[in-house]
């Protein structure tokens, strides 16, 4: 990150993780969507390969939801953002955690990579892309517990 | 893709990406790298998880060269180029082949991300993402033989 001061900008864009971060923990979907694209395509940590359009965004949440802890919390580290004109990206490290005990949800850390797209004076992700590395020699998932 | 005209910044965009193939398939990696950051951060298809700077991506490609074909191509399917003031966004499927048998390289298509910044006139990537999904029940690496 630079140490340049923060523009309004980049004030915005932290302000929409936050805000994404609590309406994923509070499992409200309807206010998460409101920050994505019609047509965002989002690459996902599991297969499909590809997902294409906001309701397949959507649905990849609704088909995780059951696999989540009652009590969801999400941490995030390295966090980078870098804005001009209507386009904003941002990269960084992030895990779902169980809000009661700090464990890991899911996999642990994984590595996400935001593009954001002002529209109508309105910042909405237009990619987004989610992963861990896997071994070449095994082609096992390797999964990033202490980053 | 829109089906708007294309702007001269997305035609820049769209011959780095080009010169960057062929720079790669002539592995000529001081050509490659002026498309690069000094401060580059790199998330690779292979661990570890993070690569931080010019001189760590590069020694990416370096290591990777052993395991290539001597005549090394490119496939690029569903590119998506966005362009806003200094920042441009990229999201694509890749393939590196062997250029004689037109058979894949390493593991097949993988997803691939990138951002770009114009400094001084001049776009670099700041940063990339590159990886497959993986599947959750296994935590094996599922590689994408036909998107």
């Amino acid at each position: 990150m630079s140490n340049s001061p923060e523009s309004a900008d980049e004030t915005q864009i932290r302000q929409i993780i936050h805000e994404w971060r609590d309406a994923l923990c509070a499992r409200d979907l309807d206010r998460l969507m409101q920050y994505y694209s019609p047509n965002v395509v989002f690459f996902d940590a599991v297969p499909p390969h590809v997902h294409r359009g906001a309701g397949a965004y959507r649905r990849t949440w609704e088909n995780m939801f059951a696999f989540l802890p009652a009590h969801l919390g999400s941490e995030v580290r390295d966090l980078d953002i870098t804005v001009s004109g209507d386009l904003a990206a941002m990269h960084c490290l992030q895990r779902l955690i169980n809000a009661d005990t700090h464990e890991a949800a899911t996999c642990g850390w994984v590595r996400v990579s935001v593009t954001y797209q002002r529209t109508d004076g309105q910042w909405r992700v237009i990619h987004e892309h989610v992963s861990v590395p896997f071994d070449p020699a095994t082609s096992q998932a390797v999964f990033i517990r202490e980053p």
